[in-house]
């Protein structure tokens, strides 16, 4: 349904199950948005390799989940660009570097070895050992808006999905998929044909998805090949703990019944701070305080929060003070990585050193 | 000699002196390198007009000076630039907000007046009285490197000068013109036909000039109507408190002697603190202490200090951070100026507010 547009196929890991050894790494990045992606780039400089773990399908989190195809206009020197824009020029720009991107996973587990290092493990099973971490996690990981229906909840995984993961399973069945946007759209008309009987439902006659595809099945509900409703689900009945039919509520105010054996909701994603709660980091407001804005380090040593999630005295949740925070992470990082080695700043305009990290030609100066 | 590349020739003051009166205003930038400018943009957000101070005559401070063609790697979503094409994207950037720019001047007095406003003074005797300041002066106002040689310095603005202000002064008079960039040559090829004598003593045979000054120096020395020397000056004699003659040792090791009217030093620029020093701002090691990184307040209440003038612990003279610090310096600054207004952060992408301010449109959410 998605694609992972302006990501490098051979950078990103197929996935890995916890049979798996772990990867030993120097740093992983919890958030691959504009500031984690940026991360990459500082820690590049400081030749320290990370890996980024993304809980959506994509990188370039709130600006390509929320806002792809709006201009911003506060990015210092870039005086318009798209989220996608933003996205990919920092692709781009850390290029050289060579990230490694665990998407579609969320980070589950964090906790400290007793050689000062940190297990790291996602919801897809693949482990880390890690002397650093780095949480850009944003406004928290994107999960899908759930149904507000009272009870429902005990059917998730088993008849009430928020995700397809596995669609065979649904082949030969009765389903009904809620929802107006390109999700729900796209896999209604992906099981028209292979399902039994295919529903539609949405709140209004308006959608969010493209016009062609909304073309497209409105052409199958002529065929008879589908149905669409206008309505929203206001209640269930079930038999035996299987769900055996949902109320529809229409437009005019009646409730009809609905039997079926599945039930897609495909309501958008929205951001929830999730198992970052559970790491003994301290948090203020849903945000990770800071100890100090020179390293932007949280009270756990080893662990540092930069961009929208973190928080300290003046915060501004702008990209750019993401990126400044970035800046000053890698350098309060490094000594953990490099303990004997003493970090000097150089400038990427006059450091032929940093000219060969960067894959570039050192320039005359005169 | 030298071009306003990239500025808006309206928005550049003419020549103001100590009999006008003062400009009231907002805010008093003090530096137009790429920080100033942004200082420009975080400001214009929160609708705070600026005046912009350089010593240069140009826009883009160091970046333009030191690195005008070189590539910069290190701009958050700009993978390269060098430091022209970032200084033109900042203009480009800051022009909803019609800064005036006031060049060629440097920043002499800052003195807080009884109404908490300050007395802001150029070399220029341009006056302002303003309610905040932003000190975004880089490694200092750029300097004209002097001559080493002890004791000359008593003929400076006498007879021996390192900027040409009246050219006229020069005209019929035996003129010693010492240098190999552009400003050097410039000069020797315009005095030749007006001074009495123009001789040109650059160290080496080689010169930074551009070509083409090079190949008219060398015509018009074949043609008697001036003189190139390989040299060094190293002493000089006087009588009656002039300056009558230079000692010149060539490469060769001799000392000879060359009596003159006037001479002439273009030995490039180097940055200097300066006035800054005086203002009653806490110093260490030639940068200014702020208060916190909350917001880069001075020690003074209303004087900030934004960039690679400032320090703080963690500091790193990057760019980007000096762009973080002037947006947490606005915000800082506009209890200042609007005392009783609560300042709400907005963003650019989402607020209908900031697109009427930057003059764009408002693009439509679903």
């Amino acid at each position: 349904m998605e694609t992972s547009a302006g990501l490098e196929a051979s950078n990103l890991a197929t996935n890995t199950n916890s049979a798996n050894a772990p990867i030993e790494t120097d740093a992983v990045i919890i958030g691959a948005g504009p500031v984690g992606l940026f991360q990459v780039f500082e820690l590049g400089l400081l030749e320290i390799k990370a890996h980024v773990i993304d809980s959506l399908p994509v990188v370039g989190g709130q600006c390509v989940e929320l806002y792809p195809d709006k201009p911003i206009y506060d990015i210092p020197a870039v005086p318009v660009c798209t989220g996608q824009e933003l996205t990919d020029n920092l692709l781009k720009q850390i290029e050289p570097f060579e990230p490694t991107f665990h998407l579609n996973q969320e980070v589950t587990v964090v906790e400290k070895r007793e050689d000062g290092r940190f297990n790291v493990e996602t919801s897809l099973g693949t482990r880390f050992i890690t002397k650093t971490i780095f949480i850009a996690a944003g406004v928290g990981s994107f999960q899908p808006r759930t149904m507000k229906v009272d009870g429902i909840e005990q059917f998730e995984s088993k008849q009430l999905f928020y995700r397809v993961k596995d669609p065979s399973r649904f082949h030969g069945k009765n389903l009904v998929i809620c929802g107006g946007g390109d999700s729900a759209l796209d896999w209604a008309l992906n099981f028209v044909g292979k399902a039994e009987s295919v529903i539609l439902l949405h709140r209004r006659e308006e959608f969010r998805a493209a016009p062609a595809s909304v073309a497209k099945m409105k052409e199958l509900c002529e065929e008879f090949e589908m149905q669409f409703l206008v309505g929203q689900v206001t209640g269930y009945e079930s038999k035996d703990e299987q769900l055996s039919e949902i109320k529809v509520t229409g437009a005019d105010g009646v409730t009809r019944r609905l039997p079926l054996d599945y039930l897609l909701v495909f309501f958008g994603l929205s951001p929830k701070l999730g198992p970052i709660a559970e790491w003994g980091l301290d948090i203020e407001r849903k945000q990770l305080k800071v100890v100090d804005t020179e390293k932007f380090e949280t009270n756990v040593p080893g662990i540092f929060a930069v961009g929208d999630i973190n928080t300290y005295p003046g915060k501004k949740k702008l990209i750019l003070s993401g990126f400044h925070e970035a800046a000053l992470a890698a350098f309060g990082a490094a000594p953990y990585i490099f303990p004997e080695k003493k970090i000097h700043m150089q400038y990427t305009t006059t450091s032929p050193k940093l000219h060969k990290i960067l894959g570039v030609e050192t320039p005359v100066f005169d």
